[in-house]
């Protein structure tokens, strides 16, 4: 009997888990039991409780909050907008939600109207001004508008086609068969006193892969080496074919004889650095380093 | 002299330090030293010592490897390259460092074309399409192609100056000396029973903060509004001041009435949203709902 007494007590007399501060000590306060905490926790100052929460929603205003002990979310009251004031609320909060998207509508038309003033500027190189201009006067406006972005979104996708690395692996493939390489791995092992090892396949194959991997990683050097395709194609063109008729085939075969002749030095600087990288060898501590040889230390040499 | 001779012994019989094979176990293999270790662990075959190389710069082929014992650093020979090899490899290295300068040349290339359009665009449209063309065929082509693209920078530039939030925090400061804020006050009391304490300066200032700060932040919504402003100036200017004789008149009064407005009812709301957020109240748990009132709870009615 007596405990009960004593617990009920207990529950009448209020205390803020928040301020600590009961009845007798501030007898103006509004309290609130916002959670299923019973006892002495259930209590709790509204305004001490009101801090806590902005304190918990200090990041995102709009966060749930709940009670640290009973974890009930807590039920918060917002008196209602008059029908103007929720009008203007309502419009508010659809500008914000369309912000983004028509800044990501001015960002793609801005990308798009380049990409057809590219694609304008390529015609004129490749057909020479004065066709060029006849071109695209002549043409439908609306299969322009779709046809010239499409061009520099063409050359980046040809570009990204890596027909040298299949030929490099194509060659490495059959020159291993060939007396070349067998000759080039005999020389390595005159070359290299202590180096007496053949490399096994493999190893060549991942040398190779991971220089092919490093190469194509570079979206950046795609994407230029496709939009300046067009000005080196007509540069090399004018240059090298100036006797050919009409200034579309000058520039066609410009474009291709530089990629023709770019792939066959880069497929070569591959192979040369492949070449090199199985050809390296760990120096005996505190050997002297051979003068007629330089020593690239990597990290120096290579990027 | 025991133990001396043994140690000796220990040290003449070569054992590799990642496959553990002796003289004995690979009579061809090439050993290295490559580092300050003594004892057993100094030795190690030249291809077990590339191949433990090989697996550490997996990630990056130029990093430095260190013995995992004595923390020397390997040094490692690479053979030279012919000067026609060379200069292939410089001219690779130059592409790969230049090709991301040159995206960034294209990206900023690209923005400054298209802001460059939109001047162009904002002129025909703030001082209808005769006088537009006029101007931009009479004006320095230099100084268009300066001047055109500053217009967007400097909508933007001045819609980030926030004239209506110091407008809206001196109204507060000025309203809570008025009677219509002190009634409010008290309306406040009698609106919400047991909310009887009166927020302190400091919330409301909080509250303010918060609410102005989120705003300012949406760069997307300053970005657009910035760049719609001419074509809303232009179209309020035609609808409601058709009667004013130029086009840049028009337009002027347009976009001046169209942001004064704008900042008016936004000023509204904001001091709306602060109040309605002063007048919140954490419910009891397992309150009925009020059906007159709307409850509204966060997290569902605020984004």
């Amino acid at each position: 009997m007596d405990s009960a007494l004593e617990i009920a007590s207990d529950d009448d007399r209020r205390s803020c888990w928040v301020c600590f501060a009961t009845d007798e000590d501030d007898l103006e306060a509004s309290w609130v039991e916002p959670c299923k905490c019973k006892g002495t926790t259930k209590w709790v100052h509204q305004q001490c409780l009101q801090r806590w929460i902005d304190e918990k929603q200090r990041v995102n205003h709009t966060q749930r909050v709940n009670c640290p002990q009973c974890n009930t979310e807590y039920l918060i009251f917002f008196p209602k907008f008059g029908p103007f004031v929720y009008v203007l609320d309502l419009v508010d909060r659809l500008l914000y939600r369309v912000s983004p998207l028509l800044t990501a509508a001015v960002v793609l038309g801005s990308v798009y109207w380049s990409a057809l003033t590219y694609g304008g500027i390529t015609i004129l190189l490749v057909s020479g001004q004065n066709e060029g201009v006849r071109i695209i006067e002549q043409a439908d406006p609306i299969f322009l508008s779709v046809t010239l972005p499409t061009i520099p979104v063409m050359l980046i996708v040809i570009k990204m086609v890596p027909w040298d690395n299949y030929l490099l692996k194509l060659w490495w493939r059959h020159a291993s068969r060939l007396p070349d390489m067998r000759g080039l791995c005999s020389s390595l092992r005159g070359e290299l006193p202590g180096n007496t090892f053949v490399e096994p396949p493999e190893t060549v194959n991942r040398l190779l892969d991971r220089t092919l991997l490093n190469d194509s990683y570079s979206a950046t050097r795609v994407f230029v080496s496709a939009l300046m395709l067009p000005a080196v194609g007509a540069l090399v063109g004018r240059t090298c074919f100036s006797g050919v008729r009409t200034p579309l085939q000058r520039t066609l075969l410009g474009c291709f004889s530089f990629i023709m002749v770019k792939g066959v030095f880069k497929i070569y600087l591959r192979r040369k650095q492949v070449l090199r990288q199985l050809k390296r060898k760990v120096l005996n501590y505190g050997d002297d380093i051979n003068e007629d040889e330089e020593l690239a230390l990597y990290g120096e040499d290579e990027d």
